[in-house]
């Protein structure tokens, strides 16, 4: 392949319960962003992918993708709606790469984006994810994601000597990096949630740990699993910009390069995978990225990965490559994955605290690797990131893309 | 590009009321046979796409591609689910053509399904199409497609002299081809239906456009659109596989080419339309699909339009560049569109005999184009086709595809 694919410009609204906003008018700020952010003009461009979970569901909308094109004035632009669960907005980002690489276009939108708080139904979004899971083997018992995370994190627990705490490490992480985010959904930390309920008489506790040990504060939603080892259902959309790398440089200084992308399918029926602990397509994915990039994991300098369940973040930080099998967790622990350690993972907050708008997420890691590289990620900026890599889960890990990012001067 | 991609092999399930199989069973069967029919292996894709606009909605399902590509062993190859309506189908063609194209892919699957029959609660699907329609400037006041169709159809009437009983004359003579497409929802002719009903003794008439103006056998649904004017509701699955170029040979003898594609988005509020009557959206995207392919209107040989309602294939054959404005409607009832006239429309019966699974349509659109160039194509065969165009109409006409598909041997 001669042709490379850049990222010019990107767009990112807050993420949170935004309730004076409707799925269209998070999507139209966030391309709108975008495009001004990119100094590209709304005739250029080719293509359009939309990337949304479950927009008829939850907004009793479909055919978002053309409806957006007319709304922000790119007609006649093509218009396409990805969708693949959680993992929506990595493909729509890897059918927008795709759109350049073939040459059928030079300059494409990509845009992820859910709007899910407004839903007053109690269990009705849980179910609807749970859509995803397999009809017999799985849905009709019962089993919805937070179950299937729980079952994961039981078996780590104890096939790696692992902590619960070690996962709690992890959202508390998330949360203080989520206090450098002004777009995250949650920007507290959870030492100051526990000093502000102390305060409101809800409880005294002596430090974090035994704070997310109580049942009131942080109650078993899947067992083991509390809420706070949980993200976020959330509102929000982050878009990019995909440029044929030749004319990158008329929109933009520093283009930052997709230099590797990959995209693997395990068996639906997690009971019929080796092994739960360990995310092979996760595996694949990101060694055909890694290859495609001709680069290795002790490269990377910054990663984002889908902390949708905190036991996640630590099994992906070991599939990804960072660390041996078992070991996720603890390096979670000892502080090698907060900005300024050995690799800084989720330095946006994640899902946890970034918040979780399903088909956003996969762009809105884009996003903040783009800010990274590009070293505007303010507060939260890890120093010369150069290199940075994305994991954007869908399924309960039956479908995983991962997308590694450079910048364009340093190749 | 240098690179091209071809088609090597179809699979195409009986569409109609299927009672005995559910949506997962239709992708499967029309998958499995494309993957035979390829003379392919399970373990050499690389990619799967799957067009089905709502199975959430009617099935209660999600995540359907990675489902697919587990249960029919394609593990590990990347799965995506593309959704734009009734062009739901196309679009999943389209990305697995820009897989091919962007040197990602070699051997991609493409399957497009619905299952929608088994669905109890009157009205639901139309209102469940119809969140393709504008929310606030269309549908709530009750705008369903049925009722867009009649709108255009009365101005089309009106403006072109046109004759009701015109449109009546496409749906006679796709009935015709249904009786020769085994496949087919239909397979009978309207004559035949008309000459049952007499026999029944539910009434008597002299010809078919008599027969036709019965209020009782065929109902105004959307004036001045009768049930005959409008296709059915259908379960059923097509299937492609796509390949490089430079490959095809090793799998199929005539493969044959994509050699053209394009898509366009037209405004989403019909009203804001310079003139109802002109589908913009087509008359742009077939003219990238011509240029692409470096031919003009008068080349082709055998069309696939999208006759959701009649009046559809009408204004298609003039937008595509078959008839001057005006003058498709007059064109279909001097018979130049059926099979051995001057330019053959839906042999396979289109969407009024074939039916509609709508996110079948635009891959089976392009099975009977291969099938028609392969000469294949049974007792409805165009004697000698080389070159053949369809078109697949998403939203009401705001997101268009066309495809050209020509014999590679013949180029």
């Amino acid at each position: 392949m001669n042709r490379h694919c850049a990222i010019i410009g990107v767009g990112h609204t807050k993420f949170g319960r935004i309730e004076e906003k409707n799925l269209m008018d998070l999507l139209c700020e966030a391309s709108l962003e975008a495009i001004k952010d990119s100094n590209t003009d709304t005739k250029d461009f080719d293509s359009v992918y939309v990337g949304c979970m479950s927009a008829n569901a939850f907004n009793n909308i479909s055919g978002i993708a053309s409806a957006l094109v007319d709304k922000i004035s790119l007609l006649p632009a093509a218009a396409d709606h990805i969708k693949n669960g959680p993992a929506s907005g990595g493909s729509a980002v890897k059918a927008g790469f795709q759109a350049i690489m073939s040459g059928m276009s030079d300059l494409v939108l990509i845009v992820g984006g859910e709007k899910m708080t407004h839903i007053a139904k109690p269990g009705f979004i849980t179910s609807n994810v749970a859509t995803i899971t397999h009809p017999e083997a799985e849905r009709i018992h019962g089993v919805s994601l937070p179950a299937m995370a729980g079952l994961l994190t039981r078996t780590y627990l104890n096939e790696y000597n692992a902590k619960l705490s070690w996962l709690s490490d992890i959202a508390i992480k998330n949360h203080n990096n989520g206090v450098l985010n002004p777009l995250a959904h949650f920007q507290k930390s959870i030492e100051d949630i526990m000093k502000h309920a102390i305060k409101k008489g809800k409880g005294n506790w002596n430090d974090i740990q035994e704070f997310l040990k109580d049942d009131k504060v942080n109650p078993i939603i899947a067992d083991p699993l509390r809420l706070y080892h949980i993200c976020p259902i959330s509102d929000g959309s982050a878009a990019l910009i995909l440029c044929n790398a030749d004319i990158a440089k008329e929109f933009c200084d520093t283009p930052i390069l997709i230099s590797g992308i990959g995209q693997a399918t395990d068996t639906h029926i997690i009971y019929e995978r080796e092994d739960i602990t360990t995310l092979k397509a996760l595996k694949i994915c990101s060694q055909q990225a890694y290859k495609m990039a001709g680069i290795s994991p002790e490269d990377i300098d910054v990663a984002e990965l889908h902390d949708a369940f905190e036991i996640l973040e630590a099994v992906e930080s070991e599939d990804i490559g960072f660390f041996p099998k078992g070991e996720g967790a603890k390096a979670a622990h000892e502080g090698l994955t907060e900005i300024g350690g050995k690799i800084p993972i989720n330095p946006s907050g994640g899902l946890k605290a970034r918040g979780h708008p399903l088909g956003a997420t996969g762009v809105a890691q884009i996003v903040e690797l783009y800010w990274q590289l590009q070293g505007e990620a303010g507060k939260r900026q890890i120093d010369g990131a150069e290199k940075g890599i994305s994991c954007n889960f869908g399924g309960f890990g039956n479908n995983i893309l991962s997308f590694i990012l450079e910048r364009m001067d340093r190749i």
